[in-house]
């Protein structure tokens, strides 16, 4: 199953780089793809409406101010839709952050931290572990390369 | 031309009372229908697609939380959308408020107060009173009540 | 029917202008002062009172901090009033995006994102082209450029 | 010197009672009156134009949701305004209060807490005291009284 | 695989039984435990170290004010974990919804609303259904039985 | 009567500069000291409880993070207190201002907005014009320049 | 050696009760009174001032809104200050928890969560217990309890 | 009694500085340590729980974002735990505050101002103090130099 990697504006690359370098480590196979909710609505409803029959297992969403990606995408598939809400140039990512958690009943966003790419991967590849056991392994030795982060962290001290 | 009132759940009715209280007494005609932008996406996406066909001349959007209904709507149609946020359970209604107004460049929401359904109202009064001299009139004739209203509590204190 | 842009302060202007480049692309006339409504508050009386019979159709108000100004134009006009809430130095433009679409009941601003200058602008068309077919064109042209703007980011990937 | 209560409707009529209760204590001379920024936007022009000729020496604004009372009030006069920002159905009172203490430049509103009527009862006082030492008197009264208050609390423990 | 619903304290109840509700129309296997981050913090250690062995796909956290569970039971396990922030006596969940969802780099916690329990639920489901073809068409059942709902909200306008 | 300007820190000074520019400009009489609510909270105390007998007739206080200076020095006087909220390195002046403008019943602080200087010396020369003509009369020259630099606004447009 | 609970009115002795009944718990010696930052400022510097010299080991301040007690009382001592931020009738305690936390460089107040007088009571115990091996039992044995306590809610579920 | 300095990363070193700074000063014996709470989660754990008995009579844990880490290290001592919270890239410090200070009942954290080092040191010595004399004459120097301080601020005005 692949990762679909989905941003509301090429602006928003910052962050589907971060998303990428995680998948690239793992490699988890994925696509990328700039779909506007509002200035591409039809192709949003489209590629969430056939997300699943096309081989993606989850779906990323990026996406600042207002929003709508995240939820749109996840009103048309079944797929674990992931969204990262992104910081823009005012109100420091509270706008992204309150238009993507707080969906309402029956139709969820899993929402990762403001500007978290690369935690929106990792929650990518937890969920794909489930089925795959080679990424389990993997999920493993990174969180065993981030105890030795802090190890080292320690030694320069 | 006739105004949509769309709210995303039932639960927002007593919102759309304010609405149609207004819009019955300034003799404007509208429909009212629950669309949600995501338990109905495609709904919301035909029925702004079409809403200018239908003869609509506004849309007001009623919606809660992650309230991505007045952008939903706004993406299809080049009818201006008028977006009343909507206090639910928790944080008071600012999740609403900044999923409403926050829309990225190209597509706006005109947005009101939270739970303002009664200015909502009247924005699309106004609106339509650009090419609906009658409609002014009745504007003016509501100023002067609301500056009535005033005398009336002075008179009260 | 002009569209009048009145914004608060000339330190306004780079908003002012987002708007102007919108309007000149669809060839809508519009005019352009700074009137405060603390400092030359009579002026915002007399302008807002005035606005309709000069042959303007909507307001655009920009302001910052206590955003006084858009409610001090609506309260004197049957015109639609337009608010764009600017960001200063403190707070990050939640003051005057409060100031602006919090209204009470009876006199409401349609009020477009913090710093949203260009969707002022395309709200007022969507607004004009109710009574002018032309416009809905040209607004239905800016859609499929929107689009073709996603396009073209995807091909840049 | 009088003291104007203004209040922006009858709904804040308990903060106004808070204010009356003080001035009846301390022997203020007042006059209240509902002024809606929005709904009467002449008669707040006129009046606080005309304030200082009519004999008052500070004028106390009361006002919720955007509050813009204590801004059009202060845009016509030299006198002091005080503001009280009113707790209203949503945001509590937050609202109100950036709308009345984030006054740009040049225009001063003097701002205390939200609901907080007896304290701008007491700054208009405190204004007043500086050419009346009658006032000084009480006002060093009540802040005895504020302290036997809380010796009385700690016997009551 | 099971599902595992861990809240920080009983009077979280509501909300797991928000969770229970869904699980049983769906028909997933789910366990329920009280465990606290800081009153039984061996407990939350070992519980997720051990959770995949003990046959758990999914975590779902429910805590409230500083909600440090999700965190806690993510740092041990490659597992996904699903955060419910809980609105509490104050600051309306906002503490429960940034200590959940602002995770550090290498440790996501998928957040849903406040108080969102059923989506949590859903969300649950929906990693589940990557590998359950069944609860793959159990979900689209759901999605028809909310646009259902929808209709016959219309049908009782 | 002299106006005291007291500030918490001299990291404070770019703000009491901003006062003092309007103190000269209208020629009134002031003194500058730096007390700390913290630091020198004698110092506090006695300042306050000596400035009427000193000469003063109002003080300003400036202040930014959890800023007591206004309510410490207002504790001690019947004299007017005016509070200027400093933005410091975090939450961008909404924990001065909340520390100034939210004090309890009975001890008011005047609050002008967050980095405001200006507008407290303003507001101080509208207090003191009440028992100075002279002052009343400067201010209307200031409101005319005011409106004056908005008509040169206008004509560089 | 004792604990001070000093609190700013009588109105927060709901949170005072809190603190007590854990002290009765742990034996710990204490006092209880009402000073307030404002109203009694002398009694609030003379408190502070002698509050070591007369057998205080840690001062609890419990106060809401402007919540300037902490800072004053821990302005003039060297024992530590522990700040219980009040929720009162608006902005759900953030005003409190702002003012009592964001106190300068110099002085700090060990600041708790809003209306936590428990965990306050339980800083100071774990304050004392440094040199009070008695209290480290007592402290092991709360901790046990508290594990407890989820235990039995786990055999109740 | 030592004193344990814990970072949640490198990152947090500016903090620790000011922390080391003072402890140099004050002749405070300390030991710094990069423990996360999520990425070496069992460290944490150890360390905390060992903690006393290594001779450390305080903790101040310094962390951003979803700051778990003072709450980690409180679950499992008795020892009293200081969280300083450390602004981020976003939000402003506010999520590492309301994840360090609204701890649930039973397990407080001592909190002080965002990235407040300096005062979580100061605290750490006033905890101290209560059992050493000799740091009690060192805080009751450092009040007085921040006494000169002032007065230097002022010699220098």
């Amino acid at each position: 199953m692949k990762v679909a990697i989905i941003m509301g504006s090429i602006s928003d690359k910052k962050i589907s780089d971060d998303i990428v370098s995680i998948f690239e480590k793992f490699g988890v196979e994925y696509e990328i793809e700039v779909i506007s909710a509002h200035r591409t609505p039809k192709r949003a409803f489209e590629f969430s409406a056939s997300a699943k029959e096309n081989g993606f297992g989850v779906i990323i969403s990026i996406a600042g101010k207002a929003a709508h990606l995240g939820g749109v995408l996840a009103a048309n598939t079944t797929l674990p839709v992931i969204g990262v809400p992104v910081k823009s140039s005012t109100l420091d990512g509270l706008d992204a952050l309150l238009s993507t958690v707080q969906m309402p009943s029956g139709v969820p966003v899993a929402t990762v931290a403001i500007d978290g790419g690369k935690n929106a991967a990792l929650l990518a590849i937890q969920i794909l572990s489930l089925s795959d056991e080679n990424l389990v392994g993997k999920l493993n030795l990174y969180k065993q390369e981030l105890e030795d982060d802090v190890k080292k962290m320690n030694e320069n001290l």
